[in-house]
């Protein structure tokens, strides 16, 4: 695993354009659907419960992310996960807000029980309420870094690989594990910028099917084209604009700038 | 027809300022507000059943788009449907994702059946779809281009002036025929692109009345903005803010780029 | 009155960073939550029945907006502003499109009945609206200017402080009052630019405690971000772009702008 070819697969990627079927929420939906497509993917957001089944079994990805639930929304998601797991589609997660509302760590943690995940991605805050320690939230905000002994309670509880971004962050699936050091501050201040980051995951994880490997590559792609984009931005508006620019300007140079450590 | 005053109808919009009453997607609905106030318009979005027959009544045009549906809303798209028919408002309807799932392709051709369209457009996929003709999307976005005949099946079938979009967009009424060779392929990489011309074909509707010129009109009206936006763009993002800009821009001189041949 | 101290306001809310639950439209949750970030608070999106109470019961404000309501929506709206109440929790509410449906003014008012509001935020038309003066609104556009006498009455009548903006911006207590002559033009060519005012005062408002003062310090940090943003601004949507980074970038020079009279 210390030879990940991200332009590679980020070819592969291109060539493909695989559909990532999103149960998105309504703040990032059209950011995420533009990162997807400025990657190479294809995104579709489908909520009703007539059309998930159907749309999930033509995807190449299956990405839910809790940011603005209901109950409604809820059974959908459900209800998408498992056709995408009978179907053999893969899915990630993106737990928004676990710990800040009770809703929100039970769903979390319902899907993660009830839908096989192959991905389960959140800030530091999120990843520690999955794994039951609280008071590290504010809102859909993190207020702290999870340790990778955190990150492995919640793989192995869970059987997922599971990713706790931060300054550094942290992927296990407790076979291995890495930390990924791009990125720049500025992410925090952009909503959605972590749904965002679950729109390119997903995409490589459509691609290659390896959990491990798709969460490293999608960390990669879109925290090194955050640090291009920071250069020449004039806040966090336009920083925004700049890393989508960016993420479809990504090219074999711009891998050189990963800091990746395989442990 | 071989001379739309594109211009002077600009003005005259501009001068009237309509009410565009959107039903759309969550995806697209700040971008498609923002393109409408851009051109000239007034966009409005409602769907509680409680509103939406008392905002139509007031509104110069009634947009429904399709793209992230389900049970309440459509049910709200027909009523808005029924009422815009009933206070002789014109209807555009944008069968977002028709071809992708059994849902969407039965909606859309529900609504054609049951409120009077004055314009459908869709891209060559969607469009198929409608025809009857699967198998030519993926998701959301189209695999294939449209030729006349399929747009006059439609156009046909439905009594509705039918657009689908491409490389070359199809316009038919069945009584006059004509193609568009603008745009970019910048716009398939930005999401709702498609929406945001919905919007601008809806303002044009209701300035104009005339639904094959206003399906022509909004098509040149946002290609040539497209064309002058992807220069000096750095990439989907900054393209996207470029071509909303340009729309607000339109003027005299932008239509000499008008590609248009009325068959 | 006459001294408000902008600058050590916006230090001291950068410093405690509150909370802003937002009931938000759909249009402009995405630019909302990120003007939010930019100011320095932080922003949540949340309408489930099941969380709205929890999680306003952490939040420095509440900010309800009813730009896009439905029945599900607004027993939300009202579960969540009774909570607030209970909690010591201001809020704000912003009657979006009061006078274009009967649904908005009536929700609006029943809020306005049911909750205690601390900032009552609309254009012209729609105070006009709460006031019981029809005729000038424009489905969410305003087609007036509200004078003092009418914000008074809706002040008198709600015991809300109240702001109805436009090219002067009217706020009134009944025992204060006060005109703000910042602003551009170009604010009412963006949609959701009222809505994203609206997070900036609820941050405001979070921060100080002093409805009237609040009101007064969102208009000013938002208006001369604006003034500042169309210098050198293509068209709305770099407009856009602009404001969001020059309300990231408010300094203690920014407010010398500030053109405020306490009457």
């Amino acid at each position: 695993m210390n030879s990940i070819d991200y332009w590679n697969d980020l070819e592969e990627l291109r060539r493909r354009k695989p559909l990532i079927h999103h149960l998105m929420n309504f703040v990032a939906m059209n950011d995420a659907a533009n990162i997807t497509l400025a990657l190479g993917a294809s995104p579709i957001m489908a909520h009703a419960a007539e059309e998930v089944e159907e749309l999930v079994s033509i995807a190449g990805a299956l990405y839910i992310n809790i940011g603005t639930l209901d109950r409604e929304w809820i059974e959908s998601m459900l209800m998408a996960g498992r056709a995408a797991n009978k179907n053999g589609v893969p899915v990630l997660l993106d737990p928004v807000g676990a710990g800040a509302s009770r809703l929100r760590t039970e769903t979390a943690r319902r899907i993660l029980a009830e839908v096989e995940i192959s991905i389960v991605k959140g800030n530091g805050g999120e990843i520690m309420a999955l794994a039951g320690r609280s008071g590290l939230t504010k809102g859909v905000d993190s207020l702290g870094e999870a340790e990778m002994d955190v990150v492995d309670l919640v793989a192995r509880e869970f059987g997922a690989t599971t990713v706790a971004t931060g300054p550094v962050d942290h992927v296990s699936n407790l076979k291995q594990r890495a930390e990924v050091m791009n990125g720049t501050p500025m992410l925090q201040l952009v909503t959605g910028s972590g749904c965002m980051l679950g729109s390119v995951m997903s995409s490589f994880l459509a691609t290659s099917r390896d959990p491990f490997k798709a969460a490293i590559e999608g960390l990669v792609a879109f925290e090194v084209a955050a640090e291009t984009a920071v250069e020449g931005s004039d806040g966090p508006a336009s920083f925004k604009v700049r890393l989508i620019d960016e993420v479809y300007k990504l090219n074999k140079d711009s891998f050189a700038r990963a800091k990746v450590r395989i442990l």
